[in-house]
Order: C-alpha cells, then structure tokens, then sequence
C-alpha cells in the first residue's frame, strides 16, 4: 500500500487545508457577542458535551472494535486516521450545505455535527471492519459523509423532522450504508469463521473500555445539539434511562439464548448501548419517564436475538457479512428508534403531517444508505484498492509493522525473579 | 444461572419501570426557571461533575476489579451490571423517602445520589468479588441500597450530620457491610491462597485505569453534592491535595514494607485514592490546606499497612476474606476520615452537640453496615442462589463464554511476518 | 531501594505539607466575590478544562509510557507518583515566584499551572524511561521544575512573550532538559537496542490509550489559560484543526518511509500529537484557519522524519538515547512552533520588538533547558541513586513485585470448559 495511501492522504489533506482556507472563517459571533455572558458562555459552556462526544468518536468506537486478537491496531488505528478525515470533510461539507453567505463559521455546534458526521463513517467501519484496506476506507470516508450531509439537509430542512439523537440519520443510516458495502464486498472465502475472526480474552477487556466510555457518554451524544434548557435536560435524563434499562435487559437475554447461561461478551459489549441507539429521535420529547426505559429495554432484546440468530442469516442466505454487528446495534435499534419517535408524536396528538415527516425521515435515511451504500460498494470493488487477500483479512501484520514476539514468555519472569533472589543470597 | 438469573433481571427490571410511571416526573423546576439564567445553568453547569462521578462508577470501579487473572470479564461485566441496577434503585428509594407530594422528581442531583447509593455497592462488591453468583450479587445490591438510603436519610435528615464526600456514609458504609456479608460466607476453602487468586502482568495494568480514573475525579465526587461557590470550591481543592499527598506516602509505605522495597501494585492501586476517601467528612470544612494533605499522608499509610498486616489477620484469625481489600481502601480511611471530620469541628470551636451529631453518624453508619450485612449474608447463604463451588471460584469460565485461545501463541506472528517475506522475494 | 527511595519520599512530603502550611491559603476571590455570578462561575467554568488537562497528565502520559513490553508498571507507575509530586512542588515554586504579598493563594488557575510544570518533568521522564531510578527521578522532579518555573517566569514577566499552549516553554524545554539528562546519563551499554527495549501487541495497545486521551484533550491544554471569550475559543479551534491535520501526515508520513509501507507504531503514538505541541505558541493568535492546519501537518512530517532519520544519529553519533523519543515529538515541533509564532506576528505586522521577544523566549526555554539538564544529569550520575544496571533496564521487576507468571497458559481455558462440559455430562 506504501505510495497509492501516502500519497492519497496527503493529496487529501491539502485539499482539505486549501478548502478551509476558502470557506471556513472563525465564528464571528464568538467574538460579537463577547459582551453579553449567556452567549459567550454557551461555547464553554457546550465545550464540555463537544468533549464528551469526541471521546466517544475516538475512545468509544476506537476500542470497541479492538475486540479481534490480531486487528486491535487496525481497530483503533484506522478508527482514529477516517475519524480525523472525517471531521474535516464532514465541517466542509455541512458548512457548504448550510452556508449562508460566501463563507461559514466554525464554532462549537459545527465541530459536533463534524463528530456526528464522523460516527455515520465508524458504523460502516464495524461492518466491514478487517475485510477491506485503508485505502478502501478513505474512499468510503469520502463518499458516505457527502452522502450523510445530503440525507442530513433532506430530514432537518425539507422534512422538518425531530431526530436529535439521531435514531435516523446517523444510526440507522451508518449501519445500512456500511451493510450495503459489506454486502458488495462480500466473497464467499469469508462465509465461514475464519481462523483470525475471533477474540483473545485481554482484546475483550480493550473493547470494553469502548463499550464503558460509549455508555457512559450516550446522554451527551443525544443532548449536545438539543435546543438548550427544556428539551436538553430531556435528551439527557431519557437517554440516562433507556441506556440503564438496557444494560439489565442486554444481560437478561444474553444469558437467556446462550447455553449453560453463559454471558456472551459480544452482547454486553453492544447490546448494553442499544438503548441509547433507540432513544435517539425521541430522546428530547415529552415522553413519560418510563417510556423510555421501556425503549430501552426493548432495543436490548431486539439486539441480543439480532445477534444469536439474524447475523448468521444475513451471513449465510443473504450473503451479508457484518464484522461487529452494526446492524444489531445501529440498524435495528435505529429503525426501532425512528418508529418509536413517530409513536410518541402520536400519542401527543401530533398532526398526521409531522407524523408521515418523521416516516418520510426514516424511509429517506435507510433509502439513501442503502442506495448510496452500494454505489459506494461497487467503486471499492475495484481492482487497484489493495484489497486485502481472505488469508490476510482480520489481521494487523499486512499494515502495522507488528512485534515479533506477540507476548512474553509466561516462564520469563520467574528466571528474572529467580535473579535477583540470586543476586541477594 | 440460565433462567434463574434471567427471569430474576427481567422482572426486576420491569419493576422498575412501573415504579418510575408512578413516582417519578421531570424535575420541573429545570422547566419552571427556564428563564432565569443561574437556575437553568445548574444543570448543565453541574453535568460535567455528575459525568466526572459516572466515569468513577463504570470505568474506575469497573476496572479496578479487573486485576485477577481470571476474573476480568466478570470484574468490569458484573460492575456494570449492578451499576446499572443500582442506579435505577437508588433512584427510587432515595426518591421515596425525600418525596414531599406524590411523586419526586428526577433532576442532576437525584442522578449525582444515584451514583453515590451504587458506589456503596460496588464496595461491597470488591469484598466479595469472585465467591459469589451473579443472583447473590443482584439480591445484595437491592438490600443494601434500601439500608444505605436509611442511613443516609438518619445522618442528614436526623442528625444534621455533615458528611459531604461520603466518608461514612458511602465509604465506611460499604465496606463494613461488604466484610459483614464476607464473613457470612466465609468457607474454609478459600482461606488460602486460591489458584486463580493472583494477577497477570496485563490485568494489573488494567486495573491501573481504573485507579487512575478513580484519583483524577475524586475531587468531583467530594464536590458534586456540596454547597454551590465556597463549600464545592473547598471540597475540590481539599481532596485535590489530599490525593496528591497520599500518593506520595503511598509508593513511600509500600516500598518500605516490602522484601528489597519493591512497590506492590495491590498498595499503588488502592493506597493511592486512601486520601479521597478519608478527607471526604471534612472535605468543604475551613480547615488548613496543610491539614488536608496530612489527612492524606496517615490515610495512604494506614491503607498499605492495613494491606500488608491486617488482610491476612482478617482472612486466617476473624475469618473474613477481602477480595480486594476494601477494609483498606474504603474502610479503615473512611472511620478515620469521620474521625477527622469531628476533629476539624472541634478544632473550629464547635458545639459539643455538632461533634456528637458527627459521632452519631459515624456510630448509625457503621452499626447499621454490620447489621444490614450480617441480615445479607444469611439470606445470600441460602442454598438455592448457584454460589460457585470453591473450584470455580475468581473464574470467569463459569458465567461467561471465553475465549478458547486466551492468549496467541508467541510465535505466530514471527511465522505471518515471515509469509510476507517470503511472498515478497 | 527500599530505605533511601522511602525515606526520601516521606521527607519531601512532610516539607511539601510544611511549605503549604506557611505560604498557600484558599483563593479568597473565589469567596468574596461569590455574590458576583460572573467570577463565582469561573472556577466551575474552568474546573472542565482543568480535569481534561489533568486526564492528559494522569491516564495520557501515563499510558502512552506503558509502550515497553516489561516497563509498564513503572511508565505508569512512575508517571503517577512523579506527576502528585510535581504537582505539589510546582503549586510551591510557582507560586513564591508570582506571589504579591507574605502568602499565595490556591484557585483553578495555579491547579492548571501545577498540571504544566508537572507535564514538562513527564516529558523529560519519556527521555530517560528504563534507565534511571526512581530516586534518580525523585530528584529531577524537583530540580527541573526549579528550573522550568524560573524560565516561564522569564518568558512571561520579563519578554512578555505569548506562549499560550507552551510550545516553547513546556515542550520544547522539557524535552532538551530531558535530552540533556540522557546524554550526560548515557552509557555504551544501552547504545545498540536492548533485549527488553520492544513492545508486544497488548503493551502498544495500553499505550494507544493515552495517545488518544492526549489528542482528545490537547484543545483543552492549549486554551485552559488562554484569555476569556475570543482567546480561548480561538485556542481550541486552532488546536483542533492543527490535531486533526497532524494524524492525516502522520500515517501518510509513516507509511511513507516504511518498506512495505507499513505504519509504525511508534509514529502513530506519537506524530500524531505533533500538531498539538507545535500549535501551541499561536494557538490562541488571528491566523487563518488553514495556517492551523498547515502547521500541523508540518509538525507532523517533522516528527515521523525525527523519529525515522534523526534518533538513530542521537543514540549512535551523538550519544544520547532518546527512550520515547520526545525529541520528536515535543522538541522539534515545540522548536517549530516557537519560529511558527515569531511568523505569525511578522505576518501580522507586530513590531520588530515583539517579534525578538518571541526569539528571546525561544532561546531562554532552549538554553535553560540545556544548561539545567546538564547540571540535573551530572548529580543523577553520582554513585549513589542506585541506577540500574545495563542488564536490568526497561524492566520493572527491580522495582516492583511482578506476577510470577506473566501471562496464561494458552492452553487453560480450554481445560477448563473441558470440566464444565464434563460436569454436565
């Protein structure tokens, strides 16, 4: 891969920093506004919750998919360089989205939306995760994140529809976007479990500490771009909610489908954060408390049986391959969410019209993932990717220089200690 | 466990969820201030701590049970779990013995108390961390939370106490009541060194991010709850140098009472966060900033002493076997953190009746700890909750699915680097 | 080690607890102006930014020095006690510098500053991992931020220069004060690479935690003193846009230079910080967004070219082993960032004077940092701190009680589900 990647990043880098330089300005009110507290506090003040996401992008979904015992730097290596591309394109392609004027600003609501972007490429990433090469994901990088940003504009200004957690266009869409690629992508040499396709027991440990800062953060990740006050305090106790419910139902279930009552790790470390999935588009309405706990446990159930029996199907007689189960942890739990957020506006006694936008929402999201998911698929499938051989997949040595010894020799240490007592007597 | 611990989960979930349609409600008061400015920024000027607290309980804790061999998955998986339970438990006691009206409402102090009724917990888990079923731990956490929430009730309500980091309330609390629930289940089996009782190199550096996550918040923790401005201030900086000072003297103790002064990761784990724990009565109290780092220093040095000479006495002479040595960490620095706290108030010309208000709480929460753990114990003795046998002890493969392969074989990379070699000659 | 490293560190502690009693007293703006919401919300405003600065001394040096297959305890270890140490100290030195009258005060301010001084003795620390004791350590700390106090209040008081993310005064100085120690520590025996100087996969995977909690939060160093409003928002901007420009070049860079073009570790632990270091002296400065970027992708190229090229000719011409090659990661890129703000200002059209008082703060950090090292490393070369020998470096069992055995039989685990499959036959 050595000169077709290099040369494609950097070549993309200075078209990012060129492109900065002719669209993207300070934000002004930062400074305008510099006299009146509420305003000039809102930065700072949201700073924290920017922060919060960010460690999700980075730590959340970076070791969450170091689970494989031979793709832990890949998991959260490769998570870290489409994260960092993500969020400059991602600023660039919502800033011409929504600009106004000639240029836009770049303040503390446009570096979320750059994150939110972001995670729509990471959820596909699980999807194919150790199948494709990092110049394959670039790519995907690139054309998903237009693709998210268009879909994007359709449901917040066309369709006027509430999904402040982004059920819709950021979950469900990932996970079908990332689904359609698998799905291109597929061959029939990685149909069974490959030899590499499997954890060790410190690589589940690392992926937990995905799974935890994830969990821990979901209540900002569907508050940070709530309107302030009311609906951001709702956002963030219904989010706390569903999540808390899921955990004990993730557990529940995981112990009820496996034999011997076994807990399965891959379950607790996704089902646990369906319920943030789900509580997405409806996380800041005026929904009864217990309603959310209810949407939370049912996205758990939903995504522990989407593991123990939908992602076999899909691998076997539709020919899907999903690495880490995106589908069972953002595409069910999204489109549930989606439903959900529609329920509610009915029990509210919404208008028929916010209704049928909220479904136009939702159909518009997967729709586009999916479309734009195998358009995307077809261009990787291209010969001159590098595309890794199905011997190679799953494992770091084709793009990391690795260490030779993988780990210490269990007698090692004993001799060293033996030294010393040596040394002393 | 299959059904047993499942059905257990899923009722006692669904519990939860009615009890919050009927008792719990938005925190109208977030709604109601809306306009004016100081009232709406609590909450999200307050987010960032409860944040702070929510990484200690699912990341600090959670990790800092991982540091057994083979009791990692269980250590960070059952610490979620019952964290998760915990809180929507806490929720509803806490709630039910502040409530005024019919209801209570659920706002960012409510979520802080939940995290704080769960860390007494998770406490007491660490006492009894691998000799317990999942099903003993669940019944544990409804029990003790429900003593705990009456305790606290006494100590505020009641005595008037002060207590705002928790020393007695949380940290002696749990752990006298994780001892006491110990000692119940003390068998002779595991009196002595049990095989899997021991750490790998790995899953003692796990383990440190736990502790490092624990020593970074703590001063959020003492703080979370205290009074806004002066007191919260006091109650950062108070436990800020309280930690600093007991890290010192913990690498200075552990050295000194080990063969050939090498450190002991057990003492640098634990000791280190000693000083959170002991300064936490007296945490937003006008006392010396000298003052706060000596409460430190004695902290660390009773902890590691406690590690070194006390467990061992606890195990073979009281019969009380500490898993994680919480009488050294939560334990003895939380009596002596009450202790303190009567000191400084002594010192401060207070009242006879207010140190005895502060001794009473102590007394209330230690006394109501054994009490409400012994009950524990002989509930949790019964012989129908799958304890494991003292074979299957600090042994993860008895409720989880593990990994065939725990760790790859040395020399497999060597070979893969090689296969490229060769491809490329 | 075990009475002089003990002794020692309880003798500092117990003048760090005297030294606070006679100079620091709570911050009493923090209380009289308690009424004023402006000032009182300060502290809470800040307290944010000071835990992500904190995270990054703690969890992100820490971790990202836990790289060495058998140094972990100690890089992290080391770094914890290293950091509460500095902590203190530099609350001391700092604040007799600065202070007005008999006394000094504590507030959020002098928190981050300690943070600082203490993050310029962790980054000389990378310089000389595995080779030194702590005793040797111990010292350093103390002396070095001696030195670094004097210097910043050189730069700051007397050039007012702006160095608001302390590329020059931080990195830069803390990375020749740490080369400077190396050199004058080095010994023939550890020129060519040593048995234990190697990662294994789960050694570099702890390390990628505080790669990225360090890339996550390097915003919030950058701005946490920056002035109010415009400043502060500007330094985050800027430091955001500079890191994420910084990871595209790294792997680009990396994969560059590598046969086969593979990424490398090491560069991807480290250059992908490069952007944050370099940044820092304009970070709060009105340059265009795309200059942002530019530096960090400059940075960037520097440091994976340093660690390639340069380190080598260090270790085998010049005679100083860099252990994690801080030179490339703080000292070239703080060296940039210094001429980077010298430009900035030249483009803005400062007076020359401004300008020299740039070049004059980059001198004074280069030099004192050079001349204090020298001096540091010749007391550490005395006879008497108990340095290792060649034989034992970059291995923590001198120093701490590792795990007999270091890692699982790989065959266990099977064993044991053999059992349980057994049992219920």
């Amino acid at each position: 891969m050595r000169f077709k990647f290099s040369l494609m990043a950097i070549g993309l880098e200075v078209v990012m920093i060129v492109l900065f330089g002719l669209f993207v300005e300070y934000d002004i009110t930062q400074q305008v506004n510099a006299t009146t507290p509420t305003k000039t506090d809102q930065f700072l003040q949201l700073y924290p919750l920017f922060q919060d996401v960010h460690i999700m992008i980075f730590v959340g979904f970076g070791f969450l998919m170091t689970f494989l015992k031979k793709y832990g730097f890949s998991g959260v290596g490769f998570n870290l360089f489409l994260a960092a591309l993500g969020l400059q394109w991602g600023t660039i392609v919502q800033g011409l989205l929504h600009k106004k004027g000639k240029n836009f600003h770049i303040g503390i609501k446009e570096m979320i939306n750059a994150d939110f972007s972001t995670a729509t490429v990471l959820i596909s990433f699980g999807a194919v995760l150790g199948k494709t090469s990092p110049i394959q994901m670039l790519i995907m990088t690139i054309l998903e994140i237009a693709v998210f940003a268009g879909n994007e504009y359709l449901v917040i200004e066309k369709f006027k529809a509430s999904d402040t957690g982004a059920s819709m266009t950021i979950h469900a869409f990932g996970a079908y976007f990332g689904l359609a690629v698998a799905g291109v992508l597929y061959r029939p040499g990685l149909r069974w479990e490959h030899k590499n396709e499997e954890s060790v027991y410190h690589s589940d440990l690392f992926s937990m500490i995905g799974t935890l800062f994830l969990w821990i953060f979901w209540p900002s990740f569907n508050s940070a771009i709530a309107k302030p006050e009311e609906n951001q305090y709702r956002a963030i106790i219904n989010t706390y909610l569903s999540l808390v419910a899921s955990v004990i139902m993730a557990y529940a279930l995981s112990s009820l489908v496996e034999r011997r009552g076994r807990l399965d790790m891959v379950h607790i470390q996704n089902a646990t954060l369906a319920g943030g999935v789900a509580v997405g588009t409806c996380a800041d309405m005026k929904i009864p408390l217990c309603a959310a706990m209810g949407i939370g446990s049912i996205a758990a159930i939903i995504s522990v049986l989407g593991y123990k029996f939908l992602s076999p199907l899909l691998a076997n007689k539709l020919m899907i391959k999903d690495t880490c189960g995106v589908h069972n942890l953002h595409g069910l739990p999204g489109v549930f969410g989606g439903l959900a957020g529609i329920l509610a506006l009915y029990f509210q006694m919404h208008t028929k019209s916010s209704m049928s936008r909220q479904a136009a929402a939702l159909g518009s999201s997967i729709g586009s993932a999916v479309v734009g998911g195998l358009a995307t698929g077809l261009i990787l499938k291209l010969p001159f990717w590098d595309q890794p051989s199905d011997e190679n997949c799953y494992d770091d040595s084709l793009y990391w220089k690795v260490p030779k010894v993988r780990e210490l020799d269990p007698r090692f240490f004993q001799h060293v200690n033996h030294n010393h007592l040596e040394r002393e007597v």
